[in-house]
């Protein structure tokens, strides 16, 4: 299973990109509105795997909070599957604790699917469908 | 510039690694001891990309102070480079925060350095010089 994307928290995209063009000598893609999630996100291309640096729209969704109870730092991470439900239903199937027991629309156009931080030792898992 | 691996601070290697096993599919590497940084460290590969599981071998070190104040979770990412010492530079050239101005031994028998997580807006960042 592949690394798709790090989610990273942060308070501005407008901030935070310029540190990390420096840092991986890439450009950062225009900010995309991601209202399931409340977030906008803007990608970065490290090699194939990707950052996904977060905004968040609303200060009550779950990237704002997190900002407000944590600050700014790594968020998530992601894993590419061939099937986001099948991905979830594994997690669950082991007793892992699921936020999304189906897949919905996540960035990119793609269905994303995410597991409780519980089922990881304190990480949050995405599951991101292979375009 | 590659995403090399993602650390995760766990309180019991032996605790987390079955979930994160059957997550991916894949087996962990046999814990490693990396006396520089007072931890062990498991591998799983997850296509190309690897996690580490960091677990303290000393609670006062500092994935030993991180677990005391956070809890357990994402603990950095980790980019592969030519040089760790010109990535260093570069931070530094910048004006980000470095831990280490030069690099030193770390798991694997790789060179390895740290910028400071204000260098990247919360994000702790390792250089690994490519083997």
């Amino acid at each position: 299973m592949q690394v798709d994307h790090i989610g990273i928290a942060v308070n501005r995209i407008a901030d935070a990109l310029p540190g990390w063009e420096s840092t991986l000598g890439v450009r950062g893609s225009s900010p995309e509105a991601v209202p399931t999630q409340k977030v906008k996100v803007s990608f970065l291309d490290a090699g194939g795997t990707h950052l996904e640096l977060l905004e968040p729209t609303e200060a009550d969704g779950s990237v704002g909070r997190f900002l407000q109870q944590r600050g700014e730092g790594l968020h998530h991470v992601a894993f590419a599957v061939p099937s986001v439900d099948a991905a979830l239903a594994e997690v669950a199937r082991r007793g892992g604790r699921l936020v999304d027991t189906a897949s919905r629309p996540g960035a990119r156009g793609r269905r994303v699917g995410f597991a409780h931080p519980a089922a990881h030792h304190g990480v949050l898992v995405e599951f991101v469908e292979r375009p």
